[in-house]
């Protein structure tokens, strides 16, 4: 059997018109002989209202409640998909988590699959089937609905790829697929057609947020190939898929920005074991997320400066975190914020030489002060002010020939 | 173990703060030393939204996956009530029809409830956790969601307090219980203390909409004691029981009216065996709804006249369909549409005579003419002109001392 899992977004289902155009895309595979599985999400907006509804039942809504609440969602939606299927002649039904089942371990709201029992969805694709299947929720031990925790319908839609080896599983959402950078700054940026789990996983944590950083992971240590594409155009998205099977020669596959970040620079701090320990700890247990870190050559083996960055809301309270704690022994304290982080991602930095050469060459070509440096085998990410995030978005995707 | 079953309809539970209410009229009964037992319907309105999503997605939309639709609302009923039992403290869950479970059988949107697996249940109960069911829905043999086709969450709920060996079964709706007649036309009705079912099945047919006959049917053939009660109020509803359980000694417990009534008078068919049956075919076979029925005494041996009464929206069909009838043989055809049905109902005329005079002396004592009439065990209908129907109903209300 040829495979694939299609799962829709509530933005793919926010309407009964957009259904039937979900409709449309399903019983196109169909017509291209493919035996289709569908995960879909909750119509846009509902689970958001059945989360109010909760919270105005209870500031601390219990948790078993909560996930057989917001599940009910999916099943609107995949019975509305499945009858829009018959309708047009297709056979067609929806299966909800526990008729499958789908069984999840971990706590309610924060559930993960752990196993699919293969049997009647396969016996029901064998007989022409199109199952619909509720995304975001399984049962557990005890057949209480649960939730997903991390990447909702999506890793859903991963696990149930990976368990039915599906040849593919494509992800329908509000955009086209994964640019070379936001396309909202950039006009220039450009549709990538297919990137690595692990270029596509910088990108997702810095910045693109067309999936969970927990999926792309799931997808690479399950080896599912992902297209992530727009549910209202008929174009291809953007294969996320393993590095060899990404046959191109690009040094770098795309660039992101975030543009929310503060420096922190302690000056002067002694330069012995354990300094940056105390300073981070407390942080840390205030679930302070500290991203870049950079800590000078000593000079003179006594003193040293360590500079960090952290996001634009966390600064009052970290400034309060230091503040408080008098153990911190240092020369000066120095805060920069509104900053913004630029990074080029591509596997194909690690055998070309020079790469971070030409991004600091092409921002110094533009008067444009780099304040932290950070990398990674194939991400170099560099911090700037913030007014210049344009400037150096232009530049450097035009020096790595991202402009095409 | 005394347990009460509690069902709360759509508009109890129609906002968040009702659904708060209801979690006190729960934990009141929990007080009193009750297992509660609790079904719920969807929150008003929720289920004519998903019917009508439905509707635009097919006219023709599956039966199967309509009750997986619909059966969404009592979820979120259900897990709301749930949530704010236990934000008050108390133990309690949800728990939908599938996972207790209560099968049915039937077809799709028309099922009914033939066994309800106890044992969790009453393992919640006696773990002092109080039960959330969904209404109006069970699961059939294939594992499929099915939706309760008559009298929804109520039949629920009479099943449930059947197989639980309930003391009561209460019916929380948005009506304070059963009038000796509608207070919407007569501000004198007063609430009925108690009545038997097979009273209640007359005035629930004959136009009293608080419950539908085919639950209080379930209820007297399950002998279930059933109590309808406003959720807004804390006084008192009817109870709805078997007539021993009645202790009172009035002739008549209510009177009802229906006022979209026609009349269709065949004068001169022939007397003959056979006649009445090809007048009713073809009217049966088109869904017209023939109540009334009286054949006049054949005066000569030969001919005859039959009159029978059908609902008003019914006369322009039934027009047509005897007019193509062409072996249907009669002088002369008369109509009158816009007739009210008056009916008395009661136990206690069976041992009371006079009852029939007392009325037919009544309405003429007003010059209200009677233009059909029919009778049973513990109800007599007369037919009468639209535009008396206020003018009856106060008569015969005083008549037999409803007005206490």
């Amino acid at each position: 059997m040829k495979i694939v899992v299609l799962k829709f977004g509530g933005t793919s289902v926010g309407t009964i018109e957009k259904i039937k155009n979900v409709a449309e895309i399903i019983s196109n595979y169909k017509k291209k002989k493919y035996e289709v599985i569908v995960i879909s999400s909750a119509m846009s907006g509902v689970t958001n209202d059945l989360i109010s509804k909760s919270k105005e039942i209870s500031r601390n809504f219990s948790e078993t409640e909560y996930d057989v609440l917001v599940s009910s969602g999916e099943q609107v939606a995949c019975s509305l998909i499945a009858g829009r299927l018959i309708h047009k002649g297709l056979k067609s039904r929806s299966w909800l988590a526990w008729q499958i089942p789908i069984t999840t371990v971990g706590s309610h709201k924060n559930s993960r699959i752990n196993w699919i029992n293969k049997n009647k969805i396969i016996k029901f694709l064998k007989g022409g089937g199109v199952p619909i299947i509720t995304g975001f929720q399984g049962i557990n031990t005890d057949e209480r609905i649960t939730t997903i925790g991390r990447g909702g319908s999506d890793a859903s839609a991963i696990m149930l790829a990976k368990f039915f080896k599906a040849e593919r599983c494509v992800i329908y959402t509000d955009v086209e697929g994964i640019y070379t950078t936001d396309p909202n700054i950039l006009k220039k940026a450009k549709k990538i057609r297919s990137i690595s789990y692990e270029e596509m996983l910088e990108m997702a944590s810095l910045g693109s947020k067309v999936m969970q950083p927990e999926s792309i992971q799931d997808a690479r240590l399950n080896r599912v190939n992902i297209e992530v594409r727009s549910s209202f155009f008929k174009r291809p998205g953007t294969l996320i898929t393993k590095k060899k099977n990404i046959n191109t020669n690009r040094i770098i596959t795309g660039i992101s920005s975030t543009t929310n970040d503060s420096k922190v620079t302690f000056v002067g701090v002694k330069d012995k074991p354990g300094v940056a320990a105390s300073i981070f700890r407390p942080l840390s247990k205030n679930f302070i997320n500290v991203d870049m870190v950079v800590q000078n050559i000593s000079a003179n083996g006594k003193e040293t400066d360590l500079t960090f960055t952290i996001k634009n809301d966390d600064l009052r309270k970290t400034k309060k975190i230091i503040s408080e704690n008098k153990n911190i022994k240092f020369r000066k304290l120095l805060f920069d914020k509104d900053l913004s982080k630029i990074s080029i991602i591509g596997v194909g930095m690690v055998t070309t030489p020079g790469v971070t050469f030409r991004m600091f060459q092409t921002l110094a070509n533009k008067k444009i002060n780099i304040l932290v440096i950070s990398t990674s085998e194939i991400k170099i990410s560099v911090l700037i002010s913030k007014k210049n995030t344009k400037k150096a978005l232009t530049a450097l995707h035009k020096e790595f020939k991202l402009d095409k």
